[in-house]
């Protein structure tokens, strides 16, 4: 299964700095990828087809295919070992040779497990990081769009407010004289041009993908997640979709942390039972591992199938999700183009609408400057409209400079940026650490599974309640012992002498 | 030491998502703090105060009084067991009471010293995240510093330029009509304007600060670092202040790493000592275990003092930070408050240079539209400047656009964020796994080396060859086994039955 390892191949994105996986992977060969009919299968992303789906799937199932063949060589392993044995002389009691290698091979085997169970959790935790480092850049990007949408709106209503009441109070306060009511006009009709240039910069008004749905959709691998979704504890008999989804997605990550504990109980329990020489524990952990050995093999092959498909999207992520957000937003390319690249080649989509606006406010302010010149002296009582519009159009144009600052293509790459490496690095590194504990946790019990049952055949006897407590010995075994037995060696168990 | 971990409260800082080492350390009681003569020290973060210092360098002595006392009882408990034994009989091979119980806590004792290993790995691992991305937050906030410079520069050079060719030849061209010429020289002072009002905008030029050589200095405990300084590799005789700065920094991340790989080979290889049961394996490993532990309480002093030292950083940063900043750059507090706050209550401090610079740009534009309609059908000559200067004034807006978007504290609010997360959240914790790497192993060994002789007391005596290749027992262990050994249990050591 190694190969996998080798063909998660990423390359760096647009985005800026190399993921970090790529670091260890650059350079891997491309595995051949096959359907069921085990026709080869272009690795390009593309998780909508079918024969792409086929080949995930087929990962899955040599996943299956491995469990398969390590269940039935444990099984002809013990088969061997409990009927082929060499007959020994009844009454022998000496345990078979080899025995110590097979204890000691069993306790490396364990903490060989143990190890992969502390990478396991790392893996889960870099996973679960990058994870919600994607969710927080999705976030950051939905405030970021409806931002602007409703700084865009506040403006207009602000601009359509002023055009209503105070332009119209001026033209009825300077109606006597028509170069004033004219330049009052052609104010009003600029602020008309400003919100309609405006309304054109609002451009996720009416797009139906919000950001916040993706990273809700992504973040069933998240840690720190809480059931915020209050109908869902409060009417627990009618569990709706999205209550399931809130459910399982807060079970993914707790899933690998009770699977990385269960693991590590067995291996811990497991050496108590050698270590007490305790017959019946050790029986039941190795049944225990046996489940564990088939949970770490299923979680072998989901962790393949999504390392696969991660890595094929993180090979090239630009032109998949630009042409995805295409279909799902129907935005145009220069806008998509804009904020996916956001490097020289590609112009500002909305430099002509800031310009027009821009040079529009600025219009507005030197006829409301006339205005104040000519007509104040005059028309007393057009002061106060006009200072009103003023103070308006300062406003305006304070929100202008920050719908300039929340439209430029910085802020919402950044997220973008962020999100990829928190999938393509951080996600990625830890599925392979994930797939790493897997591999490992496979061997070792697979190992100790092997050599349990051997160990188990070398404790003395009928003996169960050995340990440290002090019990006697039963009988058999002080029978067994008054003889002499030249190739066992003082190696200590846990057992005192008995006074 | 266990109240350290207690100490480190850490507040969400305006920021925003409250640190996540916050979660769990909120509402831990404040440790007292003392300097030399046990007076007591106020606990806000002032690296730069004598009696901080003084307070910080007292944890670091309590961790040295943990080695000593942690030392004193070791070697109290050892003499007790090597001098205060009861008198055996002579020629009694037996094992001393408890012998099982001695090597299986020896063996939980160096388990659990592997599972602060496994954390300690985590831990660094966690801190080089966390100073790897207050770093990054920082070369990006300087490349925004930088750009806003180069923008500003790039700019004002474009209008200067524009003003001493263009102008003057359109004002040479124009020269009969005198309206004309007024009007080339009113754009000509909103040109030179807007450069005055552009240069201001320029605020980082010469501020003596630079973001990356803080980022430098703060990446000495960076995972990633590779040595960049040629010239530090290529003059190895003259290792300037720089160098040695570069070394060491890249030393400190792999200094952790090679203690933590030292510990783990010294679990291991005691591990083997027992299960080979190799009489000078085991005293090797003793005084590398004594070694490690000296290390372990080393590497706790320093952690915990930098641990209690962020925290209290951690606690309000933006105060120290706004002063710091303010003191190193000379920086006015409206910008600095705009870039640190962030907020609604704070208001854009370039907000009128902006909005002066862009109507001034909006009149020109004006002004050369009425230069366009009015003067080309009598001069074409004119034409062709005019054009230029609508070019330079196009391009202008648009860098315009860009700088409103790069003065904008939206970015850098973000960098700072990101920066005081890196080092709040994912560094504050790495040091607290590291401190409880520490703590565990320290213990560990501890443990160990009280019952690594005792456990060797047990060993068979002169048979430093025993292994799993089969080697023969000695005669002495030959003898003692041949008398009745009732408490002695086929526990398998590591050796093959002689055939």
């Amino acid at each position: 299964m190694s190969s996998f390892l080798l063909h998660v191949a990423v390359q760096p994105s647009s985005v800026g700095p190399p993921m970090r996986a790529a670091r260890y992977l650059r350079g891997g060969p491309q595995l051949p990828r096959a359907d069921f009919q085990l026709r080869p299968v272009p690795s390009g992303f593309a998780p909508q087809e079918q024969e792409y789906q086929q080949a995930l799937l087929l990962v899955v199932a040599l996943a299956g295919l491995g469990l398969g063949l390590s269940l039935i060589f444990i099984a002809v392993y013990l088969i061997r070992f409990c009927c082929c044995r060499p007959p020994e002389p009844p009454g022998a009691k000496s345990p078979p040779p080899g025995g110590g290698c097979v204890t000691w091979s069993c306790i490396a085997a364990l903490l060989v497990g143990c190890t992969g169970i502390g990478i396991g959790f790392y893996g889960n935790s870099e996973t679960s990081d990058g994870v919600s480092q994607l969710s927080s850049a999705l976030r950051h990007a939905n405030h970021t769009l409806t931002a602007i949408d409703h700084l865009v709106l506040e403006m207009v209503e602000r601009l359509d407010e002023a055009v209503r009441t105070e332009l119209t109070t001026l033209e009825e306060v300077l109606t006597q004289r028509t170069e004033l009511v004219a330049a009052t006009r052609g104010a009003r009709r600029q602020a008309e041009a400003v919100a309609q240039q405006l309304q054109g910069l609002a451009f996720w008004q009416g797009v139906p993908l919000s950001p916040v749905q993706v990273a809700e959709d992504v973040s069933f691998v998240e840690e720190y997640r809480t059931m915020n979704n209050e109908s869902c504890l409060s009417h627990g008999g009618r569990t709706n979709k999205k209550c399931m989804n809130e459910i399982l997605s807060v079970r993914w990550w707790l899933a690998y942390v009770l699977l990385l504990l269960l693991e590590l109980l067995v291996c811990l329990f497991t050496l108590l039972g050698l270590a007490k020489q305790s017959r019946w524990l050790v029986i039941v952990m190795t049944v225990m591992s046996l489940l564990v050995l088939v949970l770490s093999w299923g979680s072998m092959g989901l962790e393949a199938a999504t390392a696969v498909g991660l890595s094929d999207f993180c090979s090239s992520p630009d032109t998949y999700i630009l042409n995805l957000t295409r279909e799902e937003t129907g935005l145009g390319s220069d806008i998509l183009n804009y904020y996916f690249l956001c490097n020289q080649a590609v112009s500002n989509p909305f430099q002509q609408r800031l310009t027009l606006s821009q040079r529009a406010l600025a219009n507005i302010h030197s006829q409301l400057q006339g205005l104040e010149r000519e007509a104040v002296p005059q028309f007393p009582s057009a002061q106060k409209p006009l200072l009103s519009l003023e103070e308006t159009l300062n406003v305006t144009e304070g929100n202008f400079h920050q719908l300039v600052a929340l439209l430029h293509c910085r802020g919402l790459h950044k997220d973008y940026g962020a999100a990829l490496r928190g999938l393509c690095e951080d996600a990625l590194e830890g599925l392979l650490y994930l797939l790493l504990f897997s591999l490992l946790s496979a061997g070792a019990l697979a190992t100790a599974l092997c050599s349990l049952p051997r160990a188990w055949a070398l404790f003395p006897p009928r003996n169960p309640s050995a340990s440290c407590s002090g019990s006697h010995l039963s009988e058999p075994f002080l029978h067994a012992r008054l003889e002499p037995v030249p190739h066992l060696r003082s190696f200590p168990s846990c057992r005192r002498r008995p006074h």
